[in-house]
């Protein structure tokens, strides 16, 4: 049990940090860290085609409905501790203003680590963006002369999720982890994304093939652990170990 | 203590170790590795200039000096196994009766992880050789048909160590290991290299300045541990895990 | 004949589109396409050298002279839509207000197709960014929730036309098109810049190159076709086929 | 209907083209083309750990079994041609008594396209030494030089299908075909693989996802194509084409 | 001597110039050349760490101390013309307005080369975001119509000094300068920075280490030049020469 | 003048210096320097298709014309030290004895830079596969324990000259050489080869373009050089100077 850890996972649109983190923090969770998940916009525009095609739909309805999907998975993850702040999408709206409120965000949670998109995505600059926005908060909220008196950010590693098209992406895994232990929620946690029924299906996938890799690169047929569901991430920072494994 | 664990560092010439990787080395068997070197050849012709510019210099006898060094250095890390495959050097004989012996080394140390040089040298194809022949062994130690009846290879990571001029490498350390603990141990293993005293202040500086990079990536100014010497890897294969850190 | 379709060709200034992709233009133009050009700017503070070093210039008069070049160009190529954005050049002022006025222009047009500049421009970052700010405007032509009621934006490709200094930007050609048909239209409009006059004949070899390119690669010495002159062209996304060729 | 069309797939050991190529094999089957499978290898060593495992096992035995698959494979494709040139396996030999047997099968063949595997793979450096031996092989079959008289290949397209974990091949795929109206054929294909049942799932999701990748870049929520099954693949070379799409 | 040839770094923050161009800039200063040193910011909220520790600081005291740190450094250097343009740093404001005030500093200046950082760096992105500036005001001061009559800038290198932690920024020198005979003035400037003790150290290690790549690359064990002290250097734009060397 | 200086160029066929690096050759030839051209083979098969279609053509007879012309290239660009190791093509056979006889060339030459092809070559394998054999050459040239007695090779650099293609070949140009003082020599030379007259504009082509390149990077409209052709390469290893330019 790791007591007092925590995380924080940085989601463009509100459902992205279901699809491609919601094992990690479903299992993080469930080994005592304190995962905060914030959500830069509910996906109100971009996100929610099959909303839009309803009659008589408008944003604030839009974002509601997506706000809730969002707490639902959240919650079905046994995150307690979601945010949303907002920032319109389609584009997102990343300003100043928006990087002072990331960097409170990050400051109070100091996290362990944190988890974001990929660098590159030409299909949604949304994506892309974020990952340039949460590196830049990361600096800021190390830096003494911001809010002195704060506690200054340490070194968190960015793990970088799972896009969508992986390989368009410049996007490589060097970890995997197993998530098996906490499917079921993962995939209630799926479920909840009433928008976006046809990715159900498609995630599940992921998950096993993932796990398909967690076995071969453990081992492989000469003895790899038995994972049924694994995610992949890639590491920004590298790490600083005392043994190597 | 983690008992019968084993590894394998496959050097090109009989110093490559040394340098690049005697930390690891010495610290692993400090904790009751079995770390077993393989030294593809003794650097004898490409590797000595230093006994070359002497006269009456011979191929046995540098050959010889070099074995020497090799093994006095191995000594100094705590290493009780080095074998020399005296595949001649400047360039590397890696032809079909080397591979058989590697994976019959391969197979015999069954080891946790190996090490290996980059994958690009410009300066040096015998390093880069030297890594495609460590992933062409390894694949065929996982083979079931090859010498059916022996212990067949799991999936052990594969380090690439510090190349010098890392940048024109391609080589990018995404695991930095903290070194200080053996780092008497490294410098006294550095001193045999009596034919390369050039290099000594070179790999101080390089274990010195990776220090920084370790505590910078631990945590920097806000709580970076205090590692004084580093070694950094390469890892190729990606990692498997049941926690992020 | 394909009737009804269109194209989108995106020019940060009002020469680009020319040089680098006048022969598709008039091509498609002549195959029933209706080719949309959009220049961002008039280049009239980077690209209008020689109008400058004449007496007594102004901002409005370069743009005026400018812009008459790129609708002659653009009547040399069968163009009948090509629009002025102002938005102004070194730099670009790409901002919301911009993004708003293009995925107007998308939505609009729903082209088959777009086309852009490289990636990476290190000599020109007006290129680099037009490209970035086209990935993003199509992105937000594709979001039901923008502007909710007008036909959204399906998934076309992004074409990059070849940069001057290719190499230096990174861009690779993955397609070839044969101009032949339509080159003593794409060297009419290449001779209305008449500011340029120093690249109408690097434009021409790289034309005549180009041909020879697509000569090797549809079946050099055994059969290629006999291209005279072509351009080629980087797609960002992949194809979707139901036969490979 | 393209009659006599032809198309090669290089295939490392004796199961790779069914997992990796299976839709597109049965596909251009069916619309004509005589589609040539070359096997290097039965992949009697590394890639038949089941067989091994049982007891009394020859190399013989084992590589008329993986034979006896593969042929079954091909049949089930509706593929009438296939070629086993037993190079050996981990490691294939991959000498000029093979490039010779390679280059008369090109020549033979006159391929509209061909087909290999990825050009980098640490885990199994067969793959990426088979791509290499292709382009070798495609080279001397263009030389008009080598056995005079021989009808020379053109430029046929190399396609590099899909590698086990894409991302970490440096695999990047530019063109999704659609192979819904062949995926029983493949699925029967894959079923023949008796030895490695753990890879059908695997494959069958990963099917799903290219289809779903097919869907969303052939138009996405307004407008992709409803292919369920889809096989991705990266061109090595340019294409050459009168119409942009 | 080259008399009044000049030479331009933009620094984003007070000290970067010091630890990475510090040879390079007593060097030229040495030959004749007149180097301006352009800081963006004081790095006064996230490189001022120590002070911030202390009782009772503003940001004021800190840029003043700053700002007199790098006065000194300068000083120590040689160079007459450091100029501050306080745009706050953690991050930097690069507006417009930023960019006109750069843009005149490079046309006052007419550079012979010009100076900054590399181009990526996710530890902190305000090293990366002043390549690009640099970038986007060499293009603009190229611009005749950017304040017509002004003499235009042509076409200077920009020279990538080195970051710390090389690897992780995907930097590559391809030039080293042999900083030899000014390394007591660096080292001098060096210990002006009364803040960052912990890296005076490092950076004396990193000019020896590069005298060491220094020899190595020009001519190694058969002649070298006998550099103690070198700096690396990577060059955006290719060079123009009458010779080859 | 400089005198006693020497390069040499390592061409994988008999025509590839031609085309590739006529320039440079004879522009060093004036400026006093001895430039060997290795040709490792006279692109007998691969490159002679014109020859083998003529009727009842022999591999000597063709080799003999392919001799002579590039025997009068050499003539014309001022060489006269060309040698012809015979090593065969399409594909070549760099063996150990290869590597014996090029070392024992360069050795004897000690060329103050070394030239040869682009690092990857999908199209033609010959030409990557040399300038490995190129590295490896230059390598064992550096081993004081090779032919001990022989000088030993400092560290010349490696030029990459121009391939077809570049941008499939991933070479990018770092340097430019101003060829206008020659080119009357480099076209006579291109004229000597009469199998490939349809390379002749080709190359002129890339000449004038180049020549804009040179202008472009030398300073452009403000100045830059008046260079009408020029010639482009890519340097493998790090410069080493005195001064930046």
């Amino acid at each position: 049990m790791s007591g007092n850890k925590t995380a924080l996972v940085i989601s463009a649109h509100a459902a992205d940090f279901v699809w491609r983190a919601g094992g990690a923090i479903a299992l993080h969770q469930g080994k005592g860290y304190e995962v905060t998940v914030a959500c830069l916009s509910f996906g109100e525009r971009g996100e929610s085609a099959k909303l839009w095609k309803q009659g008589g739909m408008t944003l604030d309805r839009v974002k509601q409905a997506r706000k809730e999907e969002a707490q639902n998975a959240a919650a079905a993850l046994g995150v307690t501790d979601i945010r949303f702040l907002d920032l319109g999408d389609y584009p997102l709206r990343l300003d100043r203003g928006a990087q002072d409120q990331m960097v409170d965000i990050i400051r109070e949670v100091q996290p362990n680590w944190m988890m974001s998109h990929s660098r590159w995505d030409p299909y949604n600059t949304d994506h892309m963006n974020t990952t340039q926005f949460a590196l830049e908060c990361r600096m800021i909220a190390q830096a003494w002369g911001h809010n002195p008196g704060q506690k200054v950010l340490g070194a968190p590693q960015l793990y970088l999720f799972e896009p969508h098209q992986t390989e368009q992406m410049g996007w490589k895994p060097n970890v995997f982890l197993d998530i098996t232990p906490v499917w079921e929620k993962k995939r209630a946690a799926i479920e909840c994304m009433q928008g976006q029924e046809h990715l159900w299906n498609f995630y599940t996938n992921v998950a096993e093939n993932r796990g398909n890799h967690f076995r071969r690169n453990s081992g492989g047929m000469a003895g790899g652990r038995k994972a049924e569901y694994a995610e992949g991430f890639e590491m920004i920072f590298p790490q600083t170990v005392d043994e190597l494994v």
